[in-house]
């Protein structure tokens, strides 16, 4: 099997009107999104903001579930946040990745929109169960989703999660679940 | 197609000590399960919790999105709590659901164990997707996860998620986009 990493953009994003903004680091997403990272074998949760106060605030969450008072009140917390780390931006990710690995990872977004590159997840499904394949990152947008210049260097888009109907509102929590499930259990669950 | 209803249990739950206890309706479960619901076409999500402070709670929350400010900011985020609704307890849930069907549910929770009456989630599918079955309501703990007095009054018990190896500590917002989207996502997505 290739190695799965996940990568949560909090720079650039677009807001509800398009416009360009960087969301927050909430402490919920580092916790939901590495217990289900850790649960699915993914190697790293990445959470990517520019700004060092962010990085200051993630470092002080991992921290106190790791070593402090956390990692002794719930020790499957620390588990899972072992393998959470911080980045400025994707081409710290991409070097991070390519040096543990020995190989460039693809870069993999989901849209609710058709490109030329989209790729449909028994697809994706069959490439991560490669194991002379590259290294994949799942990337994932906060905020109303990732601004056009992070898409355009991504390398496979993933097609939209449709449930029952067009609608399809899913908390970024709630997407990375269901993906890595689409992705990574095992066939006796399905 | 069954109609599909999910719970959010707050009591009576076990702590990590195994003692019964309560614990608080949180802001995100209401919007992550909802928009998660709205997403599958679930019926209703039922946020059970005996005490009234804590259904004041709810109700101001969804107040908030369904008539104030926060309609008309985010109006998809009024579409998913349309189907939100509180309980005191799981007769009500029961009794709500049999009222507006003509006919009793099911009851179906998730657990680590195996149980005389465990089902996969492939026959559950199946029987979901029998237009004349009855009523499914998927149940949910919080905390360490549901009493076992409530575990008794299940009808079936859905296997644990695996999924690569043995840790599974989801969260409840992973844990139901996951069972959700198993149980209830088109054929052509997976």
């Amino acid at each position: 099997m290739a190695a799965v990493h996940l990568a949560l953009i909090h720079y650039p994003i677009v807001d509800k009107h398009g416009d360009c903004v960087a969301t927050s680091i909430t402490n919920l997403d580092i916790h939901d999104l590495s217990r289900a990272a850790r649960t699915y074998g993914v190697d790293r949760v990445w959470l990517v903001h520019p700004y060092e106060g962010q990085q200051q605030f993630l470092a002080t969450v991992l921290e106190h579930w790791r070593k402090g008072w956390g990692s002794d009140y719930n020790p499957t917390r620390r588990e899972a946040l072992d393998f959470t780390v911080g980045a400025l931006d994707l081409n710290e990710v991409y070097a991070g990745i390519t040096a543990q690995h020995g190989t460039s990872p693809l870069f993999v977004a989901t849209s609710a929109r058709s490109y030329p590159n989209s790729i449909s997840y028994p697809d994706l499904r069959t490439r991560i169960d490669d194991p002379n394949g590259p290294p994949i990152c799942l990337v994932f947008g906060t905020g109303w989703g990732l601004h056009p210049e992070v898409m355009v260097e991504m390398d496979l888009i993933l097609h939209p999660i449709i449930g029952r109907g067009p609608w399809n509102h899913l908390s970024v929590r709630s997407a990375v679940s269901i993906i890595l499930d689409r992705l990574l259990a095992g066939d006796m669950q399905r």
